[in-house]
């Protein structure tokens, strides 16, 4: 397996043994190239059973990956839920974390910075440990108290900002020498790890769904989707793309808008993980979407609100942003872009166990929100 | 396979056709035992892969099991660490819960009722819902009020007693028609389920450990883990049982006193999923640390504050009843009850996730408990 560097804009291209997170020379994203990609499982368990297509050591982990598929009577016949809310620090984030941060320690870096709405900044505080390396985490002053808690629990410096977007500029502005931006909605490495949800889900179902419904922010799942499924085509592994169904919230909603012209509405109050407002891979979620088929559609709090108490009255305990796919899985089936036949998965990405306070108000209480 | 109930202490047999939570007879603790036990491996994925030893129909599932088995090397060469609270509902409960809700499914019960410190009610209550069953979950009323929430949240009717003891008292007087306890501190068919976890140690290591330290207090993964490796030796399928070092509390050391003497203290202040007082299964539980060569200890809060703060530090989301087993190695390590050398496993039992308010005051803020 051989790796470079290519920028997705201008096409320059870099050797992997520097740090790169985005193109030196016209600013662009950047990714992570593989020629030669052949599939070998590893003995290992979880994540790095997939080490053969990811071109990082893999020295760090906490045990993420090889989530539970379960399937969902109750939902469809051929509906699978997959419990990514189950990785070590409660999201799916901790794939990308553990490549991510295995790349930082290969390269020698010293201390990570990292912006986040919560989720990411908790995963990339925990791989941080582990590793021994310092993480420093920008986010949002109104970020949930409990995401807040953990990343200093972890043993992060957190630094709060006036805003999302704030605290992505002032995570990219702080970078000192030893120091690398690990910004999860610009890093290559993390959409390295990402991509091995298409290869698990392939493992664990023996093939790949017809669709699947996901949450939609800065697209580092939808990419990795969407890279890791293009891969195991080139490889002659499955036949077809699963058409990705990316669902967005109320003022985050840039790929939709891109999709289907401006979407004008308050900003989501309940969907606090899915508040990225200008995700720098637009380009390429664009093309993932278009390119398997796909669509993108955006739910109203009241809708997630609803979805959420069915799933706890189900036995799932995930988070809003979470709850987002079942009410796009809800909509997708009443205007048939996904059919009673279909083998579908809705992927779950982030625990519920960080959102008491929540809970008690809109699950329990059951108030309008 | 044939099951069938069994007294432990008046040897009282009757068909597993009925629900039975104690001896009919005498009223102590019932088994269930199993002739004709051969391990097949099914298809499923999790728990239910061993269904081929568990005398119940695979009716519930959430995703239970094969929870991840990580190496520690920052505590040992041979250290790892088993991550059971990456089970759906945040505890190892869940593979009791997966099989006891599955009989009760299978004996047509119309609803469940469960006496709980916290963990087995959420458990409970999420595996009730999935399998369409009502709920009824007494915890003591001084219960983390997060866990509080999540049993209400996932649609149980929730009744809080003065104390764990009363909870137990309370829900076993409430018992209607139609309705079963399935408490599982006296439940046959939750150690059905913690069993498992035996199975997939060796299933995960490819042989038995050395040694496991876990926390106890109701003693159902002691047993569990004790009944499931006595199956695999008579299989033949391992050649010694592993040591089982029960960890448990100031204030709630039952296990601990049988076997030392008294040990007075406070009651714990902070691990609240192991304060149960009076184990229905006390006889079974000193036999399976005697007979394994094993041992208990009990652990203080400070000790417990210095584990958890320890484990945050190093990437894992844990509860304070869980840090209990860090504790009681770093304690074993040091009476050379466990060597350098030992090939050890740490149960990590329970999700920190569900603790931000302790988690602000220890682990943050450093206070002195």
């Amino acid at each position: 397996m051989r790796a470079y560097y290519k920028c997705a804009r201008c096409g320059y291209t870099a050797d992997t043994n520097v740090w790169l997170w985005r193109c030196p020379r016209c600013g662009g994203p950047i990714d992570v190239i593989i020629e030669d990609l052949r599939l070998t499982l590893s003995e290992q368990r979880g994540l790095w059973r997939f080490a053969g297509v990811i071109p990082a050591k893999p020295l760090v982990s906490l045990g993420e990956g090889f989530t539970p598929l379960v399937k969902a009577r109750f939902l469809g016949e051929n509906t699978y839920l997959k419990l990514e809310y189950l990785n070590p620090t409660g999201s799916f984030k901790d794939r990308g974390s553990a490549v991510a941060v295995s790349k930082t320690a290969e390269l020698n870096a010293k201390a990570v910075v990292e912006d986040s709405s919560g989720n990411a900044g908790i995963s990339i505080a925990a791989y941080a440990s582990v590793a021994g390396i310092r993480a420093r985490i920008y986010v949002p002053r109104d970020a949930p108290e409990g995401k807040k808690s953990l990343i200093k629990a972890l043993g992060a410096e957190l630094i709060e900002a006036p805003s999302r977007a704030d605290a992505s500029k002032m995570a990219i502005g702080s970078i000192g020498s030893d120091e690398v931006y690990i910004g999860h909605t610009w890093n290559p490495w993390f959409i390295q790890g990402t991509k091995t949800l298409a290869y698990e889900l392939v493992n664990q179902l023996g093939h790949a769904p017809t669709s699947i419904v996901l949450p939609v922010s800065a697209g580092t799942l939808l990419l990795g989707l969407f890279i890791g499924f293009n891969e195991l085509m080139n490889m002659g592994l499955i036949n077809e793309l699963p058409r990705l169904f990316a669902v967005q919230v109320q003022g985050f909603a840039k790929l939709y808008e891109e999709l289907h012209g401006e979407y004008r509405s308050e900003p989501t109050r309940i969907a606090d993980a899915l508040r990225v407002s200008e995700p720098p891979r637009i380009s390429q979620m664009i093309n993932a979407v278009k390119s398997s088929n796909g669509d993108a559609i955006v739910v109203t709090d009241d809708e997630i609100v609803r979805a959420w108490k069915y799933m706890f009255r189900s036995g799932f305990i995930i988070e809003p942003s979470s709850a987002t796919v079942l009410s796009g899985y809800w909509r997708l089936m009443g205007n048939n872009k996904i059919n009673r036949n279909d083998e579908v998965v809705l992927i779950l990405t982030g625990n519920g166990l960080k959102y008491v306070d929540l809970i008690n108000k809109y699950v329990i209480a059951e108030s309008n929100i």
